[in-house]
């Protein structure tokens, strides 16, 4: 498999109360399909973990959830190993404004939440980063971080080892079989 | 408010039979905060009409859902009015092979879809797009495909008049009443 030339890494905060599993599911897909190497994910159902290695083994690479490590844990841990924590919320910089800096991180923690983020995150941040200072979407948000970070170098990403492969086409599907 | 420069217009197809509202809500935000004018989304509860209009009364802006229309009635009045039809699935062609084309397009019609997107859609499209040929979100790949038409001038747009504004802050929440 390719090696990604960051370390990227995803924390998600501040989770509803309500199970959002599909949220969930969208946020650890889009992290491994545009090029993080791990998610964080606090206390959630196990099911994910089969859904991802599920997907590994279909599509290839070796991304992974990590289960049960407070958020401030990860956040600690992150500094300690000189790993830039960039929060995404639409209250903090326009990402145009600081993707120039966050292309020149080797190592980051990118860390999402949802209304129910502690204030600590905002101050425990390296960046605070707005996609636009309007509501919309934390996988929306995700997946612009990722694309702008890496320069859509990302999106040339081979998955390496793999049950079925993808062969793009111009009408229709034509999957194959490695 | 300032205008847009060009007149994207989104279409949602194959809803799972289950409900889905949250992803939904989450494909028409990102389609308002990132530049579309409308959003068509066949026959859905109208809850989302009165989420969308009281974002708009608070955020600003005229972004419109449109319910109602068949698929097939949709894409026909696109290719009607010249507007290209844009297909996002992760078996069409690289979306960094088509970027070039798609952002000298001045009117588009994005279709998003899902595992339940009839065959038909395929070949009506004028263009089969994959962020990656990854299974991921059609949340990350409907922002990813905004982001690039518009060559992240999106992200610059001011959405007028409108109840609240945030003040983009390196630390915290500013929010004023303009």
């Amino acid at each position: 498999m390719e090696t990604l030339t960051k370390s990227i890494r995803v924390l998600r905060v501040g989770q509803r109360y309500v199970r959002d599993d599909r949220t969930l599911t969208h946020l650890c897909l889009v992290s491994r399909a545009l090029g993080a190497e791990a998610i964080h994910i606090g206390d959630v159902e196990k099911d994910i973990l089969a859904t991802l290695g599920g997907v590994n083994r279909t599509w290839g690479g070796d991304f992974r959830a990590i289960l049960g490590e407070p958020w401030r844990k990860v956040i600690r841990e992150a500094k300690e190993e000189r790993r830039a924590v960039v929060h995404l919320t639409m209250y903090g910089m326009p990402l145009q404004d600081v993707v120039g800096e966050l292309r020149k991180l080797d190592k980051l923690l990118i860390v999402v939440g949802g209304p129910k983020v502690p204030g600590k995150v905002y101050h425990e941040a390296d960046y605070n980063v707005a996609v636009t200072s309007q509501p919309h979407s934390e996988i929306a948000a995700l997946a612009i971080v990722l694309h702008e970070i890496q320069g859509g170098e990302e999106l040339k990403r081979s998955f390496g080892k793999s049950r079925l492969k993808i062969l793009p086409s111009a009408r229709g599907k034509r999957v194959v079989e490695p």
